[in-house]
């Protein structure tokens, strides 16, 4: 049975590419790999991908030289979460707090990590967690 | 300016929880790390954590004894991939051919690396892809 490596990209479907890029590129620093009409895609620490798609932008194939990428597309406030250093818990509280973003909601999980909820501009639910959140992490 | 790791969990929203958690253990062998009736998290090689939602089952704040987790929801055919070595390639094509899960494309990426699509049982658009598809990976 072939494995998997792990995720390397996660995908959310926004209604204003300028809007999200700039979101994500001030909030987390992340590098921008490739941006098109259609979608962006933005490294994540150098380690996973997140792509940005345009809301319907992605609805038919999409050509390429090397093949056809299947449509895809979606709607409603998905959740992602990113993994931060325990110390970096109050740094993020205050950074957040700085940028004008509004933290929704902190949570412990039973095994210690804490976590904290925010919003990206289409209302997906974003949330940090430092480790002991999952038996993984 | 505080950090992240990486992304930690993506998460899909699907009709039925059984269906999709034996369509992600069987294809790829994912350890289950939590279960109940609104949601699965799977490990994804250890490294990330597949959150599999119930449609509608999180539309309201979700309480636990360490906060109160935001509700988020999503709806469409959300594109995710996970990461494999360029050797699991033909393997991974046999395996899917094997366990009945028609390959909708196949894709090589102008850096080289090879991608495969396909669906799961909610129509979300699946990729496996190997090295060389953006600059970090």
């Amino acid at each position: 049975m072939p494995t998997v490596g792990g995720v390397l990209e996660t995908a959310l479907y926004v209604e204003d590419l300028d809007r999200s890029v700039t979101f994500y590129r001030d909030l987390f620093g992340f590098e921008e790999l490739l941006r098109d009409d259609r979608m962006a895609a933005l490294s994540v620490a150098g380690r996973n991908v997140l792509l940005l798609f345009r809301k319907g932008g992605s609805t038919r194939p999409t050509e390429t030289p090397g093949g056809d990428i299947p449509p895809h597309d979606g709607n409603g406030n998905l959740h992602l979460a990113f993994g931060i250093a325990a110390e970096d818990l109050e740094p993020w509280e205050l950074f957040l707090a700085e940028k004008g973003v509004a933290i929704e909601s902190k949570v412990q999980a039973p095994r210690g990590g804490h976590s904290l909820y925010f919003r990206d501009p289409d209302g997906h639910c974003v949330e940090v967690a430092t480790p002991g959140l999952w038996a993984i992490y």
